[in-house]
């Protein structure tokens, strides 16, 4: 197996976190007899400094050119936002990421480490049952790359964006959606406002129509007003949500903090031909950035999902989540998951930690 | 003091729960010697039932010559949806009224009640600084009353709904926002989307410069996806949010979560001359409708918000939350917010209790 890894750090604690991660890959290779080949380049304002992009032509090529996408974190602190390195530097990485590899769906999951339920938000009696969700978001449609217009009538200042789907779009999603709760516990929720849109009708008819081929999983459809106000009253009831682009952006945002940090989770954007981009469900964190206290885990289960994902490799995937289990069962805590702070470890300690198991 | 108030129950549990508070309104007659003329009117799939109309020509006329609407709930049952009755009831009710009065901002109020923190749904840890927030949600903007198409392209089906924002809709409610502030802790939070959407870049640029004109108010811009996120993780930073149609249904339905019961918060809509609407933030709940076990308070608040804004009647508004507040803290309970359900009182008693009060 010599499979190409582009591996991109990016800003803040990315390039911290992704050296753990290399650690960890390292160890795979040794212990399961492979050898990856890893391509660094730069994004975000890292690569803003040196080519004046925050996606430049360069690091487009080592994606190209692999077999898969490891991605830290983009973006500065707000202290610096002035700035013509940190401008608009999410939207132009991640954006472009997405439109140039046509990533068409992230899928995140958001649950609750039982180890970990004591920093969960939730009161105990919410999640007693637990909350394991994936969320499927679809990533090219809607308000996002549709028209966005600023312009002046009637002597005064406008601005509109178009939100579009096309049956297509939907179709991917769903059936990707579908596929993972046939895994799982066989129930998808659709999220949309079919009451108001007609994107939102569109979807809703054609979640159900895929839903047809899949009668073994059960199909809910929920308002987005209802889904979020669901999250805080019963998250346990949700298997598989599917939902559109703008939905999914908060809804994937809210359901971030079940775990209780922002450091805990991964993400993976596939295109249709199944290449992916893996990353933290957190952002690049500046505040905390070379302390070398971040959480590593996000970052270290974002290339388990890599290896089980892309290259099939479900054993080596299993490892490092077992090991990361471990680690959390033996009470290794940083800070951002660690109700007494004094106890917490370093970023680089909980990878030995990791390591070691 | 003639005032006439448009008297709307609606669905499921809002007859019963609207004759509570009509009730409370009765008892502010007598002791504050005032008259109020009450003219009640179909709405939701209660006027269908009459009139083949969620929002018919005579509710429409009862509504144009008062002085203020009290709206209860409507909608039915998910197991009639396929009913003509329920079909799109919501949506023909609910923005038919907005429409039509032009009711531009909806200002929700979202707390934990100390009495009730044990059931709101964020641990202690979160809320130890105690949730507070108002919620100025714009309401003819945005998705909603811009453009919707269904069409066929390359033989696809498609969708397009189009968001719109000019400066005057993002004017009035900015200052509606900065007003409520100033009574308030002057902080405004203002959540959109700039870095994807140009009506975001719009609305931001315009709540901005409004801000100039309350120097003495604390202005900060948030994506939505954030914020949905710091709903769990920091609720007690936010004073007054501000916010888009789309977001704020969806952040207000998020935030109805916070007290523990969509039972217990009052809304109110606006338009530019004052008119408004006051209803509970939770729907007509018609699995509980007829039990004699809703939470009548959302409703009886919901007039206490009428008599303050509508007609001044601070004096009024005040007694009546004075009583409500006495009432739980004197340990009264519906079955809604109460942890040990066997204790519960009903809907009549709890209203006996705030009379009594
Ligand atoms: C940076 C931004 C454009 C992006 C989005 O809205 O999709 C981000 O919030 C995300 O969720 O990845
Ligand atoms: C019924 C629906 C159209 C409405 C909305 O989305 O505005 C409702 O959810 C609300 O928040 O009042």
């Amino acid at each position: 197996m010599n499979k190409k890894i582009a591996v991109l750090p990016g800003d803040g604690i990315g390039p911290e976190v992704m050296e753990q991660a290399i650690q960890v890959l390292r160890c795979i290779e040794k212990k399961f007899n492979h050898q990856f080949e890893i391509n660094f380049a730069h994004v975000g304002g890292a690569a803003y400094e040196k080519f004046g992009s925050h996606f430049p032509e360069s690091t487009k090529f080592v994606c190209q050119k692999a077999d898969a996408i490891l991605f830290g974190s983009v973006g500065g602190p707000i202290s610096e936002s002035h700035l013509a390195k940190w401008k608009d530097c999410e939207k132009n990485s991640i954006l472009s990421l997405r439109k140039e590899f046509q990533f068409s769906s992230n899928i995140r999951p958001a649950k609750v480490y039982p180890e970990l339920k004591d920093i969960c938000p939730l009161k105990d009696s919410i999640i007693k049952n637990g909350i394991d969700i994936v969320i499927v978001r679809e990533l090219l449609g809607d308000v996002y790359f549709g028209e966005h217009r600023t312009f002046i009538e009637n002597q005064l200042r406008k601005a509109s964006d178009l939100c579009e789907y096309n049956e297509k779009q939907i179709e991917t999603v769903a059936h990707q959606s579908f596929k993972i709760a046939l895994g799982r516990n066989r129930k998808v929720t659709s999220v949309d406002k079919a009451n108001v849109l007609d994107t939102s009708k569109l979807w809703r008819e054609v979640v159900a129509e895929v839903g047809k081929q899949y009668p073994t999983v059960t199909l809910e459809h929920m308002l987005v007003d209802n889904c979020a106000m669901q999250f805080f009253i019963n998250p346990s009831q949700f298997d598989v949500i599917v939902t559109t682009n703008l939905f999914g952006d908060i809804l994937s945002d809210a359901a971030a903090a079940f775990p209780g940090s922002l450091g805990l989770m991964p993400s993976a954007s596939f295109n249709e031909n199944g290449f992916a981009l893996y990353e933290p469900s957190g952002g690049s964190a500046p505040d905390i950035a070379s302390k070398n206290i971040a959480n590593p885990i996000a970052q270290i289960m974002s290339l388990a999902m890599l290896l089980r994902h892309s290259f099939e490799l479900v054993e080596e995937a299993q490892c490092i989540e077992n090991a990361i289990q471990k680690t959390l069962q033996a009470g290794y805590r940083t800070s951002d998951i660690c109700i007494d702070k004094e106890k917490a470890v370093t970023t680089e300690q909980m990878t030995q930690q990791i390591l070691y198991f």
